[in-house]
């Protein structure tokens, strides 16, 4: 049982900088994601894209963002449940909410903020029979540690991004890396479809299009698929695999949160207007893209304010008839979890002679 | 007569940040400010001083973050009426405000956002007989260009970090810098206090505490001063000086705003809720600390987050009727006004062969 102030579910920027804000009042985090690092879309879908909004940043790259964002609350020490779905709330008799994941994971706090962006990303599945039956048996829907395949024989299909870059990263671990795409074209960063030509022609990786899996086999694990090369003929091989990695993207679902007994409009939260952002069930918020309220703009910079506005409330939920006076980071710096400090260079007071 | 779309009175963090958002809308800023510099109170009172919640920095200088706001904004070419103070604002009968400032720059236009701040930055002026009868005749509260001061003799009264500073900075162009104060002690930044001392060994610096001017001389300018120097016996001096800058602080009012028919609740302009931060004049918002309403934190990421916000309803004012789609910087870019283009690097469509 993970005990904390507040569980954020959904690591994404609005979750992290919530960890920050949080720890400046002495509350301590953990978040929940479903992907397997935090940062959510930032990191999982454009680490690489600059976004031009973020104020006092005229260019940042969304993997950059996170990477410092990760940095600032490092101070406060965040818990993190990651690759697990947030499943279940329980209101307990004490006060708290349990918050249970798809593992089985089980985190207890007095206030929960659901920071879960446009839902938790969930793998667009091909569609071919029996694919449940080899889920985590070969079949793969993501990338948790490149390292598990080492030595293996992988099998990619997808023409963009994720599968132009997941095809380079593992050729050099794999046994054989081979990238199947139902059509001839790939649509991705230059660089990426410049390195898959080049290590095309050394051989490091075994390009087949326009081709599409059709058929899985297997007693129990994945043991071979049939590839079905389009053209004339529509050709079929079969092709011997330890592991078939489909990426054809993610798409976000709200997901199990749908059912927690929020209101929901357009797919989001309703929340109260600025005050706090507190959803219907007092003692549960919701910041960032998963909320919504008049005038609201799914921007990541107004996560930031969400989520500075919320930890307020949150204070008075944990420390009841308590106040709390604002302080600036400027003059009181910034006192770490892990007795570190940060702080303005100190003002001397001295004769000059 | 200057006009632009949106009127922004103030050009602290909050108030630069607002020409990003209307950029990205296609709307012209004018900005307005009583200090000589944009930044408000990161550029004049603590340029050198890190904030560390400014979501995405671990730690980032006042003025470091007020010179990548200015980068940020510069494709969207705001203009600038500095070292003047907005002073009244009269509604035309073409829907147009119109705010003329102390110096009788008139500037028109059909939203107005005041992101004023704690007020306009007025001097702490010294108790002294006809003083005003000498100011910017040889008696300056701040230093607009320091080149004014070149081959002159200035003295200069005050214990603080300004004071210090800017005696060590004159003291490269003027032909004498007298520094003053009341106190043997200063209190400041501890390498502006070692130069002091180094300067005034090296005679660049003529250091006389504790001591205090108490009457000035001139026929019409500044010619002369009277020095009272602290002690046993209260000695008098008469020092000849071209200019008397007294710093002793600055202290924030909210100024003529405050008549400008504003609903006001302690000291701060009451706004609409967080829909978009309006005042009860249409059509004039308050963004950033001057603003309250309930949950108000006066923190410079509110005020990115209020002046996000606050843009799309000016958006609506100015095209009524027009619909507005938010639009993502990362897939769409930033198009400046000045034809600058920033854009994230394009995805190929490639066949790899």
């Amino acid at each position: 049982m993970i005990q904390t102030d507040i569980i954020i579910v959904g690591a994404g920027p609005t979750g992290l900088f919530a960890v920050f804000e949080a720890g400046l009042l002495k509350l301590k985090c953990h978040l929940i994601d479903a992907l397997p690092q935090p940062g959510g879309q930032c990191s999982e879908l454009y680490p690489k894209k600059p976004i031009y909004d973020i104020p006092g940043f005229p260019e940042v790259l969304a993997g950059e963002l996170v990477d410092n964002l990760i940095k600032q609350i490092a101070p406060f020490k965040p818990g993190f449940t990651l690759a697990e779905r947030a499943e279940t709330i329980e209101k307990l008799n004490d006060g708290n909410f349990l918050i249970t994941t798809n593992k089985g994971t089980k985190h207890k706090a007095p206030v929960v903020a659901i920071a879960g962006g446009l839902g938790s990303f969930e793998p667009r599945k091909p569609e071919l029979e029996d694919i449940e039956k080899f889920e985590e048996k070969g079949v793969y829907y993501m990338i948790k540690n490149p390292e598990d395949y080492r030595g293996k024989q992988v099998l990619i299909a997808g023409g963009g991004d994720a599968a132009l870059d997941w095809a380079i990263h593992l050729s050099d671990m794999a046994k054989k890396v081979t990238l199947v795409h139902r059509r001839n074209e790939f649509r991705g960063a230059l660089d990426s479809v410049e390195k898959v030509k080049e290590y095309k022609k050394q051989g490091k990786i075994v390009l087949i299009t326009p081709a599409e899996v059709i058929k899985l086999n297997g007693n129990g694990n994945l043991e071979s698929l049939v590839l079905q090369k389009q053209g004339e003929n529509n050709t079929e091989e079969t092709i011997k695999v330890d592991a078939f990695i489909p990426l054809f993207g993610l798409s976000p679902k709200l997901g199990p949160i749908a059912k927690w007994g929020f209101e929901i409009e357009k797919g989001a939260i309703k929340v109260h207007n600025s005050l706090d952002y507190q959803t219907n069930i007092p003692g549960v918020f919701a910041i960032g893209d998963v909320n919504t309220y008049p005038g609201k703009l799914k921007l990541i910079l107004c996560g930031f304010h969400e989520a500075t506005l919320m930890v307020q409330s949150a204070y008075q939920i944990i420390n009841p008839g308590k106040r709390n006076i604002l302080k600036y980071t400027t003059v009181s710096g910034v006192n770490g979890f892990d007795g570190s400090k940060k702080e303005s260079p100190k003002t001397v007071v001295s004769k000059i002679e």
